[in-house]
């Protein structure tokens, strides 16, 4: 039997080899490929898709589990081997309903789609991105027609992202909290507005990436297994534990998609680079959710690096580097001035106070589209509409709309959702870290970030998917997914802030 | 029939994604992975090569081919589908005998061998290499066996590289060279000695790279097909025909690697370039071997970018751009300095008249190993007493000596022979350029390469592997590869240089 759970095991490596390799062909395809390389690479990514699909899904594989379901019963419950086989039987059992032919078509249109939605934003020309994003739709739509019955069309979208979690479980969680940060904005917009003009004056971008570059190795980022490179939407990939790549998106007359986009990435990066290696190359040594993974983006870009402690420590430091643009703007003015609520139109550069509301959109948009409701060739207007009504703006054009993200040109629908979800579960392990480590402050304070890095590599980072999302939430912080530890923290901090 | 013919391209499509994405992570490894990514990226290759290679030699593609071969009789003797079939076929009577295990072992192991090698030669530590240099001629050598009966065991691997070349006939055309090329070298011995110390300066970096890409661009490389980066051993790769991409090595206080491997690299890709897309993911879409590879590289480099006409035009641009360097050599000092002979330690900075001498060493070196008579631990001391014995010449250390070439850590014993038949066939080709383009010289004089890049497309770059070597260089000059032509070269330049 053992003989038989180490054979699946040397599979499982064979597919996440070819898994990891179609994410170097990504990542290039995103930083360094030249413009007429997306033919051939399409046909590469397909193929890599593909095999890795059809090996995974293999009578072979399907016959090893049903034979390991005994083995998994007689070891100890919460055992790696017990968990491997639990969520090799998941994702089996789910992957088993796709062709591999969809698998293919869907690889090869989502790497046209990148490159038609990179000229299409350079341009802002929606049709250029249309049939591209029409296709992904159909696909999608046709993928979701695998999992019949669903309680819902989206359920096996938001499954992939996050194992276990309904549409209808997390429209009840947005439909409360939307209530809460609508009635928290209309109470900020009382207030006299604070100032954050000084963050959009000419920053060298040179300087920019250095200071990311300190702040995200003060955190922990290990540059022997990572780099940071350019990319025009910033994101992490990883090969294995030993090789996670973040890349940056620098403006040179605005300061904060730099320097918070790094950190925002590099909290992906350190739960990445501390998931256990001794899961290297099996499905354990993954990520569990998006949702947890963006907990920990969010944590480190907003629930440090947007709070005072971080700044008393760095601000000095960026001061330093930006003389003639902020010796005059005193630590209490940029705090302040950093978490300025304001309605706006780019998601990536929203407010705490705001962001959700970004992704509830998305999410009501993309339900729309797998629903039939919406034909993409009217998501441009779809989407006007539903900015004006959530937000109360309108784009003054698409690159600054329905163009803005990437992640419809991957074929990401659902993954926007996670975002969300993100939000709430990193506050949620933020009060467990108040507790049970009293001088977190003083700690950030002083830049030492060690115990805090610890605290998320023994609770969160080193089980990687052992635990599914609900399961590890629940684990660490007592209690399920909820909205309730977000909406304390928002309404504590901004209360201070715009002095509610 | 004809389904079955297109059954075996498909699947031969399928081959060369994965190839192509293995030749993706090895350009990232070489050019931009972390230092510890190399464990994951050793898994990853060997995956990628195992399948290629299962697939390749897969029982239905022998199937294929048996019943193809009768299709094949009767298509025209040239035609792309007879071609097609005749070299699958080849390939596939090779690669059947080399089981998948030893391609993924051998593919493991020379990933790992880059990175301890890449250590070695920074630390000038032979020992460091030793292991796993010694694990690739172990695979090398067990390789070589999968082939009994041959001629000489250095048959197999040199056939790789070098389709229907054998040991006995490169020999035959190297004792010949040896003794043409030491005549010449004494003769020059005799007269005064050209200086080239001009191109021992500080030459900024950056102005170097534009310098090199001004005149490649020049040349016609295409910038949206491919791209050129840094690494320690520059080289060419490619991931279809509009992905080519090369590297470039460039020293703060030496003129010559940067600009002279800028256009040696430039020579690779414009093959690459040129190869009938039409074949895209197919074997006759590939080079047909390295040393017709070699002979673009070494015509772009040496008879193009080393020769007088080139920099009537382009010097006056490299003075401008080094005034402070070059303002007072002039252009015939430049020129002669720039084909200075004298034997040195570095390959890749040897001038065209001993150039040869360090690839015959490499090869009586290889085929020692090979036979067993040389251990690789004695490897420095035999390349020190070779180096002596050749050139005159004793390294002031391995990484000088020993450890300056990346070809063996990637596993590539046979590889650098091909280097001196490019030369030859180089200059086999430029003799029939000058007949058949009698402007040339003017051309180049006015920095104009539309009909030289013209005529290498049609006759040579454009065909991909549907000719073998031998076929091929007798189709365009009407002879076998001769070192006539290449020694004719030689004595009239250099007789014209030394004024023999």
């Amino acid at each position: 039997m053992e003989e038989k759970f180490n054979l699946l095991k040397e599979i499982l490596a064979e597919v996440a080899d070819l898994q990891f390799a179609a994410a170097v062909l990504e990542w290039d395809q995103k930083t360094y490929m030249p413009p007429k390389g997306d033919q051939d690479r399409g046909y590469q990514m397909a193929t890599l898709h593909r095999l890795a699909h059809a090996r995974f899904t293999s009578d072979e594989v399907g016959r090893l589990i049903e034979d390991l379901q005994s083995y998994a019963a007689q070891q100890p419950l919460d055992s790696d081997e017990a968990r491997l086989i639990r969520v090799t039987t998941r994702e089996y059992m789910k992957n088993v309903k796709v062709p591999s032919d969809w698998v293919s078509n869907y690889s090869q249109a989502s790497a046209l789609a990148y490159s038609a939605w990179t000229e299409a934003r350079a341009n802002n020309s929606f049709p250029r991105f249309l049939p591209h994003l029409e296709r992904i739709v159909d696909l999608r739509r046709a993928y979701a027609g695998f999992f019949v019955p669903y309680d819902h069309i989206y359920d096996p979208l938001l499954d992939d992202y996050e194992p276990g979690m309904k549409t209808k479980d997390v429209m009840d969680i947005f439909s409360a909290l939307r209530l809460q940060q609508v009635a928290l904005l209309k109470n900020i917009a009382t207030r006299p507005q604070v100032s954050n003009s000084f963050l959009y004056q000419a920053f060298d971008e040179q300087k920019q990436w250095d200071f990311g570059v300190e702040v995200i190795t003060r955190f922990g980022y290990d540059w022997q297994r990572g780099r940071q490179d350019f990319s025009p939407h910033p994101f992490t990939t990883h090969f294995g534990p030993d090789d996670v790549r973040i890349t940056a998106r620098i403006l040179p007359d605005f300061l904060s998609p730099g320097i918070f986009g790094t950190m925002h990435e590099s909290g992906h990066a350190l739960y990445e680079q501390g998931i256990n290696p001794a899961q290297r190359r099996s499905p354990l040594g993954a990520a569990t959710s998006l949702g947890i993974h963006e907990s920990q983006s969010r944590l480190w870009e907003n629930l440090v690096g947007r709070s005072l402690p971080f700044w008393k420590h760095f601000y000095p430091r960026l001061q330093q580097t930006f003389p003639s643009q902020l010796a005059n703007v005193d630590l209490m003015t940029f705090y302040k001035g950093i978490n300025k609520v304001q309605p706006s139109l780019i998601r990536v550069e929203a407010d705490e106070a705001t962001y959700n509301l970004h992704i509830m959109l998305r999410m009501d948009l993309e339900i729309a589209l797998m629903e039939g409701s919406l034909q993409v060739k009217d998501l441009p207007d779809a989407w006007n509409t539903h900015m004006q009504e959530y937000l109360g703006l309108t784009p003054k054009d698409d690159s600054n709309g329905v163009l803005q993200d990437v992640h419809w040109s991957g074929g990401s629908i659902g993954y926007f959702t996670t975002y969300a979800l993100g939000n709430l579960i990193s506050v949620q392990f933020w009060e467990c870290i108040q507790k049970e480590i009293p001088d977190i402050t003083q700690q950030i304070e002083q830049g030492d970030f060690t115990k805090l890095l610890g605290w998320l590599r023994a609770k969160i980072h080193r089980h990687g998917a052992k635990y599914e999302p609900q399961e590890l939430v629940e684990h660490v912080t007592g209690s399920k997914i909820t909205p309730a530890p977000y909406m304390r923290y928002l309404e504590h901090k901004f209360g201070e802030i715009y002095e509610l």
